[in-house]
């Protein structure tokens, strides 16, 4: 659950950077470098004498997979000049996507959909750094990932992504995360469609649950993604000289698309509400359907009982006439019979009227 | 159901154009050219061949009906030199309404009602590209639709749309797609009465359905409009060149009638959670009635059968005096009628006094 | 009904005016002409020969009540030199409120509360053109109206009416067009206090529908006002010459009168909500005592029941000295009924300690 | 009650002023003047003459209590030359807070709490005219008020308040009014902590009552608290030269505590809505266990009076073996007393198991 | 409670400075003098001395523990050239955060979390001075605070905070008081999870005191951390020459953490929110079992009674073969018995149709 995070105290030691509590110890760095004639990929061990050797030509990816190893980290800030508090904020989990500008670098945080067989809800932080000929990417946890995409697309030759700068492959990789979030969209609007359903046909205790569930989803989901809305636009009109005009019209793009995500998100949280409403109106109704069963049952029953516990009574018939001569009519029993059956009748006929029936 | 459409992620593999999942094979296009003396309205077979030979003067517009055939896309987006991001824009669907200024063309993005033999809340995306001296609108349905009394006020010589430019003529379908929600809010209007007259008169499990369907209906045509607000005013006050002084007073008009389709909405939104306040409060009354039926005749005939029950009991009276004298009373039978129709009166008389009668 | 107006297409025909589908036919046209000596009323027949007549200095005004009949509509339009869009928008019903600035004349649309023997909620659309040195009003409706008042002031030769321009008289117009609304306010606020009172002493079915009847009518109302207060800002700031700077001081005190009616309806609207929760809670309370009532009867009444049932049983007690010996002892009809009070009294006692009493 | 005041059609005479419908005739003038040397306070019964014989130096502050006397306010409006509508606005009660601008004055409306032996939610309307070297303060009702401790400081002829201007003195009002605010915050903080407790611990009826009464109250301290907001920051930002700067610090003192004060109502607010659905929770918690009672008696009852209705039926055991041979059992009654305890007791133990008990 | 504190009036005798009503007597004065070289902590008892024979070079920092010593708080005002508003601020508690701009010196309100051995939800209000040269802060209460771990930091010769100005200084007690909500909101975060069981398992009534407590400590929360958003920003922008570019980053840092606090809160807000309305279904859903058990019993038992009382009817069979020939039948009594189980397994079979068995 992505609100159930630990929300650590971030910067209680600043200075000395720490990896999250729960980081996987395991850390892959990947390295891409490309210009429009090449493309290497490279799993990186030694990061200092790669980054010794590194071409200074064309456009350089670092990609980090976990964030167990401070020590990766402090030596692309060093490589790279980045400030420690950025650097802080790559370690500090969870963070409110952002975009800051260093002057020399462009510092972004997001979150991204991971990816699995099936759709899921859980996200992870990734930190973007993007600098005149270099982007640094890292992500919460290793593994499969939306970047791969992107990776696809450097390969070939003559795609746009080789023809371009940094700012453009940042684009693509802020592209691939948006994008990521559609499948996760698609997957909440089946469940609410089975959710109006089940509230509209048959809802049970487990209904409710789920409304419940798909309602606080929601919430995370709108919680990571609104501030993302801010800082794709400071993207967009960053005037740092990092993003040309052409990658700009892209931005614009993921604008879009982050704005389209947010109706979404908005759209169902309305409609989660109103499943609510309705299935509390629902049970009102179902308590009603009980209650018109119980009440129509005693109160046919009960007069009838009454006349029958009436000519149960003991009282004596010789002593007096008075008493009780119904027990010594010859057709006794029958009328009692035909007076009950008149009686429950009447009231079939009085809760007709009433449209209980 | 508008917001149960795919949203397949969009922008996966640009650079290739694809149509949308469940597109129509078949794509119809007509092509219209009209200039103040001349109206020539074609439907195209061969695009390249069209375009070769397409008239230079007056302006040209281009209206495609479905999805299906990504080559005239490409086809148009090469001669009139669209933006490949515009041109994904069309084939994704669902795509927010929207206003982009490409400099040489304007590209607009809304939703228009589908036009059937009654009113319906199906909607289906429209794209206009608006240059110079062309239009281009892109359907995501073939069949009948709104721009027909375009078309038919465009073949009269006199009409202000045959001397005006393009502008005009986006204006013109732009304002058909806004004034085409009319019916629709008319209709909804319809059945809001329906509705209250239901729940102030008897309401049934079906006035809760029937209010949450017009509440999910309002909340989907809210999200495809509100957009369109923001994109009408960005063209209404549109700096590109393409759009006249002249033109621009019309805009307003049309964003005028943005708002109203807007407060519309807004305001049946408002009486539909008043609705089904009211449809609760109406449940819970019907409720308490119910209730309070059981209630009496609960009171009433508890204590009758409980006397009943005393004289049923069989102790003996001649074991001893004490024994259930009034067995043996000559008046014993009617005095314990009397006794019950007592309790009962004077129980009904309580109730009256409650107020429950 | 406000809402339930019939939302025609506006601008399906552009270019031919057609009156409203329900206006009537009889329309009733008066000029006012006046200057700070002379005050002339005319209730024009024949409306071409007067505009040829008509006196060029002062300020002219012409009231249209009805919009049946177009030809009126046009004839102004082409004397006065109005944009056809505007024309259209007198016809078109309901518009929401505006000011436009068509350059030479501004363009007002408001809603004016009918006028009649008694406060109702009925308003009716008021179309304003303000010109140079004319002003023209056009009613919904024919018959007594709030602009009688204005009338009244202007047959007074020493108030500042007569003393001002055209723009003063549109201020006085607009004046009494807003002021109009506080009866209707008082109206709602008599209402709201004799529910309130309801709501908290015996609440009915009745009181839920007046509150639901009240909320419509404060969502109507809001809907006529909320624009308006732009359009009154709009006009208080227009600089486009027509409006004075003596004028725009009363302007000012327009727009605090309609920030006043808005802050009343929120007021208003937040009230009703509180009703209704408060009249849901009532209810429930309501119910709470029902339920007390039969479940503190049954509770009593069963084990009674119950017991007397045991004495009513037929083991023959000839058999045994264990089969029912209760029946034949001397005191065992005294025993059973002590034993019947013994329970009764002690679940009243708990009853009354739990606090259901 | 605040919202209930007569919504009396502002300006439906302008040029005529007339005292509010209610207002007492008897008003009271006090007029004080001082300067850092001197400090006079008069009750003025010639106004006319006072202010012909008024001295020219230092700071003038009329106060009127009572708005029953308009020759008063004309004597006033003409001597200081007061704008005609700034007067009425003086007499139209209520008038929404605001500052406005009249070049060589200020007008600020504010309201204020009404001092009492206790707290109390009655406010009454001020009116503040603030010129270059004068103070003109109207209030709605006669008596003691907030004024007060302003008079006292002033008296001190040491104090900040006789080294400075009429604009200090203004501010020194207005502080006062809205300090007066804050023994009915704590008031209304009181009843909130006491409806909490009622809330949690044994709500009733009257809870119910008090809540709606403390939320109308919130809602009509915030009507008129918002806009006095707006008015205090126009009042900070002044620019018409009759403001010093070292005043304005003072203001922007003012705007805090209005601030604070509308922050502790939303606050009282949202605790209100919670404490309005918590009250609910707690009535269907209540009505669960009155049903839960209802409940368990019936069920353990009816089958206990059922197996005793079985043995009072009337077969004749003499006419076969199959005929009710338990009541000719020796053990038969016991056996049956035995039957109903177990009965009774396997149902205690189930509604154990459901957690009922 | 936070929200229960003392509404005393502000500023209600100006001039003066009184101590807020329930101030701890004793107070707690601690300097701090350090250079980039050296770091002198003394707890001071004669501050008047101290103050002469204070150092003029590095950063001096006094921290004042309790309000209720105003004699202090009047020394130090005196020697720092303080206002006498910022002065009533500190004593006038609550306030609310903000940044004022005394040209030589910026006054901070925030609040800071109360450290205790266990996360608490208390509050206390720090006031905070910078000048050129030095920082003041005024805390509540004395004891243990989240400044202890500011004070360790400067301890370090070598820390950034040693290097740096006044400016840093306030930025690190700041950024110690904003982290200090962070182990709040995971302790909330905790007790929400819980709720959060409670209501999807087994809800009781202290589940919903629960609920609302939580809420009233979000509430109250919100209350405070929303008006310091604002406070930090200005004082991110801050221009008065106090503030240092590099400062300003990690200013801009701090913003980023109250937007984070604020974010999670919000999220809670909603959970709570959700919380509560499943809390509700819940009970209706626990009704309708209830309902449920009890229409099921009364429905089977009350037919079979019935039958029963039939049979324990008197009529006399002697008289006629029509009065009750059942009871002198040889099988009369097994076939009343087979008669009242085919009734109850309709019955049973009926409500298993209905689903609710």
């Amino acid at each position: 659950m992505v609100w159930q995070k630990n929300y650590g105290a971030p910067g209680t030691s600043p200075g000395t950077l720490a990896p999250p509590p729960d980081a996987a110890s395991h850390v892959a760095v990947t390295a891409v470098h490309y210009t429009a004639e090449d493309y290497t990929e490279t799993t990186v061990t030694d990061l200092q004498a790669y980054l010794q050797t590194a071409p200074r030509n064309g456009v350089l990816w670092f990609n980090v997979d976990g964030l167990g190893d401070v020590e990766i980290l402090e030596t692309l800030g060093a490589h790279f000049g980045l400030h420690p508090l950025s650097l802080e904020d790559v370690l500090h989990i969870p963070q409110r996507a952002k975009l800051e500008d260093y002057e020399h670098y462009l510092f972004l945080v997001l979150h991204m959909a991971l990816m699995g067989p099936e759709a899921t809800e859980e996200t992870e932080q990734v930190s973007l750094f993007l600098g005149p000929a270099y982007v640094l990417t890292f992500q919460e946890q290793p593994g499969g990932d939306l970047f791969e995409t992107v990776r696809q697309r450097l390969r070939q030759a003559h795609g746009k992504l080789r023809q371009s700068g940094a700012d453009y492959l940042a684009y693509a990789l802020l592209d691939a995360a948006i994008d990521g979030f559609f499948p996760l969209l698609e997957d909440l609007g089946d469940r609410l469609t089975t959710l109006e359903e089940a509230v509209l046909a048959r809802p049970t205790r487990e209904t409710m649950e789920d409304i419940y569930t798909v309602r606080r989803t929601l919430i995370a989901l709108r919680r990571i993604l609104w501030p993302l809305r801010q800082a794709v636009q400071t993207f967009e009109r960053d005037d740092s000289g990092l993003v040309t005009a052409s990658t700009r019209v892209f931005l614009r793009d993921c604008y879009d698309h982050v704005l389209q995500v947010l109706d979404v998100l908005e759209n169902y949280r309305e409609l989660v509400t109103g499943l609510m409403e309705t299935y509390l109106s629902s049970q009102t109704h179902h308590l009603n359907e009980v209650m018109k069963v119980l009440t129509i049952i005693s109160t046919i029953f009960m007069p009838l009982t009454f006349i029958a516990g009436i000519y149960g009574m003991n009282f004596k018939t010789e002593v007096s006439p008075w008493n009780m001569p119904e027990l010594g009519w010859p057709w006794g029993y029958p009328f009692s019979l035909l007076l009950m059956a008149a009686v429950a009748l009447s009231l079939l006929v009085f809760f007709r009227r009433k449209g209980w029936l």
